[in-house]
C-alpha cells in the first residue's frame, strides 16, 4: 500500500511536470539537455563510484560475467552516454509541428499537430545507459518520464538521475520531468502500470519475465520491445556470394542483439549448392547449426532441430536452418514462427521480392540486406528508445518522433453544427 | 474453457484471413464492399425480422425506451447502413501507400509503408449499425475483424453479418474476414482480449462497465472510445452572441453524444454580463443548470454543483457551470476534470487562444467553434469507427487510415553492417 501511494504521487507530479513540458520551447529544451550532459560529465567520479558499489553487490550476489559487463559504467561508456544526450539536443524537435492542415467547406480550419504523449514509464533491467538515453529522449519530446530500473543498477541509476536533474534544474527543467522509482520492490512495477489517467504509456525493455509481469498487470497502454526472432530467406534466384555475406553478417556481427538472425530458410532448389558453403563458413566462425531433415540431408553434421528451435531467440552463436519448397512456404513460416521484428529475403527475382515485402508481417522487411540495420541510428532517425515489436502506434525503431502523438486544433469563426 | 477454445479458433482463422486481406487490391476490396451492400439490401426483410425478434425479447426483459430505440433497425436506418458501406467503398484506400522514403549514405533505400494492423476485435453494445460500419471499415483497411456485439442485438447482428459474408464471398472475400462471436457469454470478452499473438487491437465501444471489463482483462492493445466530458470556456474577450450560439449548439443540438458539452466555464470578468443571457436561453430549452457558488451568485436559481458534477458525463440536458479567475485556471480545470475529448475556447484574444490550444490536453481543441464537430464525417475523413480518447496510435475520430499501421521496407544491394 505504501508503494502504491508513493508511485501514485510520482504519477501526479509527473502529470504536473508534463503540463509545463508541453509549452517549453525547443531552444530551452536543448539548453537543458546540454546542461544535463555537462553535469553528467562533471559528476563522472561520483557516477563511477556509485557504479562500483553496484558492481560489488552484483559480484557478491553471483551475477554472471555477461550481466556484470552490462552493468559496468566505464569511462568510454559514460562518454558515450554524454555524447548521446548532446546528439539528442542537436536533433529536430518534433513537438508542435503541423502534420497536416485542411479547411472544411464550412470554413473550419483543422490542424493536426504533433504533441507529447504526456507521462511515459520506462521499465528496464540492468544497463544504466537506458537511464540516460530514455530521460534525454523523453525530455526532448516533452514527455515526463518515470524510470524504474533494475535492482542491480540502483546506485548507478540514482547517481545518473541526480546529475541530470541537477544539471537540468539550473537551466529551468521542471522538477519532476525525470523521476526515478527508488524502491526496487517488484510491487512498484505493478503500481506503475496501473496508474490510469496519470501514466499514458509504458515501455518495458527487458527479458521475457519482465514483459510477462508488465502485460499481466497493465491497465495503461504498453509498447513492447520484445523478442527478435529474425530470419534470412535465400530464394531460388539468390546471388550466392551476397547470401553468404548477409547470413554471416546478420548472424555473427553481434549475435546478442535483437536484430541478429536466429533462423535461416533456404529454397530447396538452391540449397544443395549454397548450404554447404554457408555451413562451412559458419562452422569456421563457431556457429552451432541446427536444422530440419532436409537441411541435414545436405549437410549431415547439422544437429537435428526440435519444434522449439523455430521460435527460440538464442541471442547466441546458434542458427537453425530450414529448407522450404516455395516463397509462400518461407513467408508462412516467418509469419508463424517469427516475432515480427526484422526479416530478409535474398533474391534477384523482383516478383518474389515484392511478394515477400507485402506478405511478411514484420516491422522491417529487407531485400538483399542484413537485418542488422534495424536501428534508429542506421535508419537515420537518431537515438532510439528501443525497437517496437508491437503494431500499434509505433513499429520498429522508436526515436523522438515516435514518442509523440497528435491533437487536432480546430479554428472557427463561430461555426455550430446543423 | 469451451468458450476460450472457440474464441481462440476464431482468432486463428482471423489471422489466416488477414494474410489474404493484406494482398487484396483496392479495386477488389471495393467490389466486395459493393456486394456486401447489395446483399444487405436484398436481405432487408430477413434483417428486419431478426431485429423484430431482438426487439420483442428486449421489450420482455424490460429494456428502456432509449435502449429499444438504439436497437431498432428501421427502413431508414438500414438504408443508412447500406449507404455507409457504399461510401466506404468510394473512399481512398490507405493500404500500401508510401508514408515516406529516404536513402541512407550506404545506399539502403528505406520506405515507410502503410499496412493493415491485422486482426481487430470490436466489443460493443446494442446499436446494430456498429456491426456494419465496423465490418466495412476494417475490411476496407484490410484488417480481419472479430465482432462481439451485445446480447440484445444477437439476432440482428447475426443477420447483418450473414448478409455481408454471403455478399462478400460471391466476389472473393476471404471466409473469415468478418466473424461474429455467437455466444453472448461475458467470458467471450475475456477470452478475446487475451488472444496475444492473434488479436492485434481491441476497440471497445460502450459504457463504463464494458470498458472496465475490457481493461481489467486485456493482454492485447486497446484503443478506448470512452467518455466525452467536454467543455466550452468563455474567455474575458469573447463575443457574447458567438458564445451563446456555441454553448447552445454544443449542449442542445444532440445532448446524448460524446462530443456534446457537459460543462461551461466562464471568465469572472465577463460572467455577470453573459451568464444571465445564456442561463435564460438554456432554461427555455429545458436544460437543467448546476453551478459553483460564483455562478449561483450571478444566476441564483442555478442548482448547487457537487464535486462529482465536474467529472460526470450526463449525456442529457444538464450543464454544470463554473466561474474561473483566469485562462490558466480554465485550462487546469479542463485538464484535471475533463476526459481529454473535445474542448473549446470562445475568445477574440489570440494570446489566450494560442495558450489554450497548446495547453489543453485533448484530442480536439476548438477556437470559436462548437465541440460537436469532432466526428469523422465533419472532419472530412469519411466514416469513423469511433472517437479515440486514448493518446497512443490514434486520437479523436478514427477512420480507415487510423485502422492502419506501418512497416519499413528496406531495399539493398547486399549491404551488411560494419
Amino acid at each position: 500500500m505504501e508503494i502504491q501511494t508513493e508511485i501514485s504521487a510520482m504519477g501526479e507530479r509527473a502529470v504536473t511536470a508534463s503540463r509545463v513540458l508541453a509549452s517549453l520551447s525547443a531552444r530551452r529544451k536543448n539548453v537543458i539537455l546540454q546542461a544535463m550532459a555537462d553535469e553528467l560529465d562533471a559528476r563522472g567520479a561520483d557516477i563511477k563510484a556509485a557504479n562500483e558499489e553496484d558492481m560489488q553487490n552484483a559480484r557478491q550476489s553471483g551475477l554472471s560475467e555477461a550481466m556484470l559487463d552490462r552493468l559496468k559504467i566505464s569511462d568510454s561508456r559514460l562518454a558515450a552516454m554524454i555524447k548521446g544526450v548532446r546528439d539528442i539536443a542537436g536533433q529536430k524537435d518534433p513537438v508542435g509541428s503541423v502534420i497536416s492542415r485542411w479547411i472544411r467547406p464550412n470554413g473550419l480550419e483543422i490542424l493536426k499537430i504533433r504533441v507529447p504523449i504526456g507521462v511515459i514509464g520506462i521499465i528496464y533491467e540492468s544497463r544504466p545507459n537506458v537511464t540516460v538515453d530514455s530521460s534525454a529522449l523523453c525530455f526532448k519530446s516533452s514527455n515526463a518520464v518515470i524510470l524504474r530500473g533494475g535492482r542491480e543498477a540502483a546506485q548507478s541509476n540514482a547517481a545518473l538521475v541526480a546529475a541530470m536533474q541537477a544539471g537540468g534544474a539550473r537551466k529551468g527543467m521542471p522538477a519532476d520531468a525525470v523521476q526515478l522509482v527508488s524502491t526496487t520492490d517488484r510491487a512498484a512495477i505493478q503500481a506503475l502500470v496501473q496508474l490510469e489517467g496519470r501514466v499514458d504509456l509504458i515501455i518495458p525493455r527487458g527479458g521475457e519475465g519482465l514483459i510477462r509481469t508488465v502485460m499481466e498487470h497493465a491497465r495503461v497502454p504498453v509498447i513492447k520491445h520484445y523478442r527478435g526472432v529474425c530470419h534470412v530467406y535465400i530464394d531460388a534466384d539468390a546471388d550466392a556470394n551476397m547470401a553468404l555475406a548477409i547470413v554471416e553478417n546478420a548472424k555473427c556481427q553481434r549475435p546478442g542483439v535483437c536484430n541478429a538472425i536466429e533462423k535461416l530458410l533456404v529454397h530447396e532448389t538452391i540449397a544443395p549448392q549454397i548450404l554447404p558453403v554457408i555451413a562451412a563458413r559458419l562452422r569456421e566462425l563457431n556457429v552451432e547449426l541446427r536444422g530440419d531433415d532436409a537441411a541435414r540431408a545436405i549437410v549431415p553434421d547439422i544437429l537435428p532441430a526440435t519444434e522449439s528451435d523455430w521460435t527460440e531467440e538464442y541471442l547466441d552463436m546458434i542458427l537453425t536452418i530450414g529448407i522450404v519448397k516455395s516463397d509462400d512456404a518461407a513467408i508462412d513460416h516467418i509469419n508463424r514462427y517469427g516475432s515480427h521484428h526484422s526479416d530478409a529475403i535474398v533474391s534477384n527475382n523482383t516478383v518474389a521480392n515484392k511478394k515477400f515485402c507485402v506478405a511478411v508481417d514484420s516491422a522491417a522487411v529487407y531485400v538483399n540486406a542484413s537485418t542488422r540495420f534495424t536501428d534508429g541510428g542506421e535508419f537515420g532517425m537518431g537515438a532510439e528508445i528501443g525497437i517496437s515489436t508491437d503494431k500499434i502506434h509505433a513499429r520498429g525503431p522508436m526515436g523522438v518522433e515516435e514518442l509523440t502523438t497528435y491533437k487536432y486544433v480546430v479554428r472557427g469563426k463561430g461555426q455550430v453544427r446543423d
